[in-house]
């Protein structure tokens, strides 16, 4: 049984973790802390892929007071041999007491492996342990290890009457610079950032992370790593000098037969990598580039698209998460609506759950999830 | 100075007047604390027109305590022999040795005349202890005083993605009972509820407060007493046997020169009152309608109205407050819209002040002012 140290402990784990938030990927973002007679001695958190894992900090930290102690790892330590031998190993090695787990491995062939090789050590093992939080930290990693897609969240900035622009396509600074800045962070977090061809072509969109905008102490490092754009344009019309093309890190141009073979040419000697999926009514068929992305190793994914693509992507059940930047304004009904859905009877609305809705600066960022999908 | 128990009396006698909420109306909602020596001896509040203030019952309650002691009243004490004596004169009876109140009296021509009263009877004096507070109690109470017309509540529901209804107009059960509830409260301290006559020949509307919908402890009361129901009806179509006119308390439809005579006779025969008000495109005046139902003693009044109304009302700098029902739903782009308002450029955007975002069941209540108005 889990006792309130327990949870103050993994509890501290889980804040370890989200100190890799913007740069585990495509590693899951994992804390570990070892606890001896109360005290902490040990804490770590893996960074970077190819660096040690959270449990090695921790133990290296712990030294020989790991010797009888207990563990907490934000997710079951694990069994292979990787690019860092398996933790496991090193926790028997030291000799701990009791490893405590906040979740199993999510992948389906290794789950229950790691504590199951503990457990034969004569180590004392439990997970569960404010397991909602640790899956909250990898839904991208969880559900590529579940079901080899990548978690999809839609972003979307509105009016209070859930305009997004005017009829005219006039839109600038809905939201301000708070909203603007917390947008940066989900791109930070993502490992690819999708947009329609219409945002680039009307605003130049650039979909990059830039370190002036994303209001955290280590900006330029993270700015570093860029997500890997991806722009929808069946028919090839983005130009060359798109700030897109021509900006930080990978670009990925996703057309389909309507694209013409010089145009593919003359994006991809400006750098871009060319992909032809199937479409139709001139838009890419989505489940397959969601494929696609898994099949790159993409896991968070972030759709910044306009009404059209983001009602697509919502009503064929593609999205996991949504996030709206709600503006305290008030913009009208010929102004541009959030989400184009082909909905003529209520029994066909999509129930949410909002999980979370707080203020950004003079905005307010609201989260949810469907309904259907999560209950 | 105002001290911290200043802030603390104050607060209790805050707390006091929400008690008259929903039953003081014309009247202003006023709580009195009396303090002697660090302890309150006397409390009270004002719940009924022709009933005592506020102040008569701490002052009863206080007996010979009160001699000496501060009164916190969160309006200033009258002046003037209304239903009832002037509780000025009663303060100054008492013998209490100071006075401090939320808030000087609106009324321009009696403003700060209590206060003198009491100053000159060598009262200590003071006002604008937690003034924000005291003025939120009365929005409508100030409103007439000041201006002579109504403080206009704007009530909408709607989707996530700002939607009313399907476009077929079908629409219920967007919001769920929490919220409904809430309405209910609206409209109990509303002097007047305002709808179209959309609402009344599709949904058969009452717009009336029921008992068994409004969630407090002394419902069956409070039911009793019935805002007077307002329909904009211009070419009078509603029928006489609409529960809006059968229902319980006074209704008035108010037409436009488009009303037949026969019409108006029937509906006068069925009890409701009938006014003509100037109008445009089959729309009623609505500056003019509200400068009726001030006349006729109408501090808050309630919109509950379609798309169309509510936009024409916030277009013309009517509605003072909007209280949003955000459902976790989404309607999809082809749903009706919130508000219909003729804006086709940014800059004719109406900016809000968002002061309060609450849970209201599974719904969120969104309470804001206009920032041209209150900035």
């Amino acid at each position: 049984m889990a006792s309130a140290i327990d949870h103050e402990m993994m509890s501290r784990a889980l804040q370890l973790a989200r100190k890799g938030l913007f740069t585990t990927m495509p590693n899951p973002r994992v804390g570990c802390v070892i606890m001896k007679d109360g005290v902490i001695v040990g804490e770590g958190f893996h960074e970077r892929s190819g660096e040690p894992h959270a449990e090695v900090y921790a133990l290296k930290m712990a030294g020989d007071k790991a010797e009888g102690a207990t563990a907490y790892v934000t997710l079951e330590p694990c069994s292979h041999f990787g690019k860092t031998p398996p933790c496991a190993e090193a926790l028997i090695k030291a000799k701990v007491a009791r490893v405590v787990a906040a979740m199993e491995d999510p992948n389906p062939l290794v789950s229950g492996r790691g504590m199951k090789m503990l457990s034969k050590a004569g180590i004392e093992v439990e997970s569960g342990v404010l397991e909602a939080e640790a899956r909250a930290l990898n839904p991208g990693f969880i559900k590529k290890m579940v079901s080899n897609q990548p978690y999809v969240r839609l972003k979307l900035a509105m009016s209070l009457d859930g305009r997004t622009a005017m009829e005219s396509g006039e839109s600038q600074w809905i939201t301000g610079p708070d909203a603007r800045s917390e947008v940066q962070k989900l791109r930070a977090q993502s490992c690819a950032v999708i947009s329609g061809v219409g945002s680039i072509l009307q605003d130049n969109a650039s979909l990059t992370v830039r370190a002036e905008e994303l209001g955290l102490p280590n900006a330029q490092t993270l700015a570093q790593r860029q997500p890997l754009r991806v722009v929808l344009d069946s028919s090839l019309q983005t130009p060359v000098d798109a700030k897109v093309i021509t900006g930080p890190g990978q670009v990925l141009m996703v057309c389909t037969d309507q694209a013409g073979q010089d145009k593919q040419a003359k994006l991809e000697a400006a750098g871009a990598e060319v992909v032809k999926l199937n479409g139709s009514n001139g838009q890419v068929d989505l489940k397959e580039l969601m494929t696609l992305l898994s099949s790159k190793g993409c896991q968070e994914v972030l759709l910044e698209t306009g009404a059209t693509l983001a009602g697509a992507a919502v009503n064929e059940a593609l999205v996991d998460e949504l996030i709206v930047f709600m503006a305290p304004t008030l913009m009208g009904a010929a102004a541009r609506p959030l989400l184009k859905l082909p909905f003529q009877s209520m029994s066909e609305k999509l129930d949410l759950n909002v999980s979370d809705i707080r203020a950004i600066g003079n905005d307010w960022k609201i989260t949810a999830t469907f309904k259907d999908k999560t209950d």
